[in-house]
């Protein structure tokens, strides 16, 4: 028996503890017998990972936005035709930590107004939304002093700092209007297991 | 003063010649006193040359044919910005070995038909044309014998044999119909230095 899979993606704020919830949605999706792909973006694919190397490591200002855009594209294509769609067409369920949302939101609102550009590429290379997105909501003060207790090599994504942080969770409660069909917008200023609870009760109702 | 510089491309199927003839109009140019920026696709800046090597490199189906059109896209975009237009703006001739006209050939023709495709992502991404482009237009079986006769890691774009040679120099000199305000198409049939001096007497009366 082949059917359609499920592709659903976490959204928010640095900080916001989507990474964390993607992760514990997909152990219990698979404690429950389910079978799982948990991926994220940039990366999620061998050749997109190298081209996450090429975008996120070295000087900040090394690619213009535009160019940025179109290597984040190339990546989720390839993302998408190596590790998504091959999944989902087995049947899968398809747990991807951020996914194009994210480009309209960080291009969009941190590297100037090129969100109308961002939407027109998407729809030329990649077409695809996912089933269903959801958007761990988050006070920006809480946020962001949880992303700073972390090291990594996306800091430039991550140093934001309060006001933009405060644009860009608006920016996402704006995307979630848009696109109201497909997001879940999950109040994250809590608990991680209550905010798990959440998480889980709305999948497990879209699975039934 | 600042005046517009002259953006030439040169195209044309591997072992047209096209590259020699790009280097010595450069040098006959420089040796007129003009100031002229020689380079090359894909790559021709910093990132674009990394860009580059993550095409190029490794197992030729590591991309989809359109992922690679992404990446030679993020590659020209780059390319045009910290190369091209910062050359043109300061009054400079820019020579370029290859240009948007070669992803139209050969991600049009060998990688399935997807010449709609780049035309849309070149005109949302890239925009900009050459002020004129050469065809150095050859028969096939004498350009596949020179390609032949060289070492490169670009074994996978010389390695399409006669019949797909055939339909590349009809497709260039299709492109040169399409776009015949500034394709000139020169016989490269002949010695180097009698096309050589084709290629500057077209372009020394463009200079006029």
């Amino acid at each position: 028996m082949t059917h359609a899979g499920l592709f659903l993606t976490f959204e928010g704020i640095d900080g916001s503890g989507k990474s964390t919830q993607a992760r514990m949605l997909a152990e219990h999706l698979q404690g429950s017998g389910h079978e799982v792909v948990l991926t994220r973006e940039p990366g999620g694919s061998p050749g997109a990972e190298e081209i996450r190397s090429l975008v996120l490591e070295g000087d900040p200002d090394r690619w213009s936005a535009e160019t940025e855009i179109l290597l984040f594209t190339a990546a989720r294509r390839d993302h998408l035709e190596r590790t998504i769609e091959p999944a989902l067409a087995a049947g899968k369920i398809v747990i991807c930590d951020r996914f194009a949302d994210s480009t309209r939101m960080y291009q969009g609102l941190s590297r100037g107004d090129l969100r109308g550009l961002v939407d027109q590429l998407h729809s030329l290379m990649i077409g695809r939304e996912p089933d269903m997105t959801m958007l761990i909501d988050m006070d920006p003060d809480t946020g962001l002093s949880r992303a700073k207790g972390r090291q990594g090599t996306e800091e430039r994504f991550e140093d934001f700092g309060p006001a933009l942080q405060q644009q860009m969770r608006a920016g996402f409660l704006a995307l979630a209007d848009e696109f109201s069909d497909r997001f879940r917008v999950v109040d994250g200023n809590r608990d991680m297991d209550s905010v798990a609870q959440d998480v889980t009760d709305i999948v497990m109702a879209a699975l039934r």
